[in-house]
């Protein structure tokens, strides 16, 4: 009888298996997205282990607020990080009008402010952040997000962009290595530390210079996703010297 | 007599001093590279030390060939590195049209092959690299440009667009992690090594993924602007555990 049951389990499983769909964790990779796979195994395309279809997770919407003369590290660190995380991400500028990174990289905005999407996570970078940091409509604009988003995040100098929405008020945070003294003085209702790589308050998390944006959104999809998922995704990067944790999480 | 000359060397260094005009390294930042300072320092911008006029160094010219379904994080990290090292960047695709980076990071490219101007850096990027691959306009437009180009740069799978147009023919190379096997394929008369970050054959540097390409780009750099260079640029970008020489330097 034993046998009949495990022969009938055995019949079961097998064609649950085979009725099985596996895709390739989303990576906004045009060639990965779209593939189904009936077999475990590693997409032919990035390597990465496939999951099954079910285990696909709801895609956290997340928005990238560019402006002229932003740093492109800044941005296209945490962009790599978040779409292999399989989030929605929107490029978002005050209008669409063609911007410049880098002073060299045009870039078309997808979204302006006036019909950007809802976002569950909120980033702004580094660069010339005094476009978008004295300019009150825009200002304004992220301050009406607030309600609605779930985290902040940013780069480099974009904290003076969060600050200045009031975003970073009376959380401990951190910034670019030449721009300390001066968030301190933008700041006065902030902790501002140095040598930390990025720091996490409550729903905030702000990351010091440029490369270290990779290290920050690692952190948060560590966070909203598991370590097993931000280690694929460093691994994928080929991100060899990452150090999970190495940033100030503050304790409430 | 001897306190004669003293006094005299003094007011001439003073002289010399006081009409030095110093400038921060050019980084294409839009708020630095025009600004002039009569005193040594640093960039109240962007905190680099300052460098005398004279000491500007001819700007290299960088070719980045861009394609659809490329990977942002392949170009941003080399564009980051030699943006600070003061090159002059060209973003060139087969046409002028908007392109998609990551699926989501419409790129406006500066130059098609029909305009492009010379380089003395040529770098090809990962992602979906069949579309410049398999396109034989793109092959035969790269192989026209050997003649004039100083160094070839591939970072990730962007090797397999320099394979193509028989560059890394009798080179030992690398490429991205997952790619190791179809590149050996690709390429039978070359060396494909895995594991190393970097490998540099003659004035052909390839890199292994993603990030790698900042590792690259700094090397090169290194190479071609001196360790204090790439150090300061390293510093100045927060890629703090960056390893110099982390990679392999093929010895002929």
């Amino acid at each position: 009888m034993k046998r009949i049951i495990s022969i009938a389990l055995f019949t079961m499983l097998t064609a649950f298996a085979s009725a099985q769909t596996y895709v390739c964790p989303p990576c906004n990779g045009p060639s990965c997205d779209t593939l189904t796979f009936t077999q475990p195994g590693k997409c032919p395309h990035c390597g990465m282990k496939l999951i099954k279809k079910e285990e696909e997770i709801k895609k956290l919407n997340v928005c990238f607020y560019l402006y002229d003369g932003i740093e492109v590290l800044d941005f296209a660190g945490p962009l790599e990080v978040f779409s292999y995380a399989g989030c929605n991400i929107s490029i978002v500028s005050k209008t669409t009008d063609p911007l410049r990174a880098q002073g060299v990289l045009k870039v078309l905005p997808t979204y302006s402010i006036e019909n950007a999407p809802p976002a569950d996570i909120f980033v702004t970078f580094g660069g010339n952040d005094d476009v978008a940091a004295n300019d009150p409509e825009v200002i304004k604009w992220i301050q009406s997000r607030i309600p609605d988003t779930k985290y902040f995040m940013s780069v480099c100098t974009g904290a003076f962009i969060l600050g200045k929405a009031g975003i970073l008020d009376h959380k401990t945070v951190t910034t670019f290595h030449n721009s300390i003294e001066n968030l301190r003085k933008a700041l006065p209702n902030s902790t501002v530390l140095a040598d930390k790589r990025f720091v996490e308050d409550g729903n905030v998390l702000t990351t010091a210079g440029i490369s270290a944006g990779i290290d920050g959104a690692l952190h948060l999809v560590e966070k909203l996703r598991g370590h097993d998922a931000a280690i694929q995704i460093a691994k994928q990067m080929e991100y060899d010297k990452w150090v999970p944790g190495e940033g100030l999480v503050v304790k409430k």
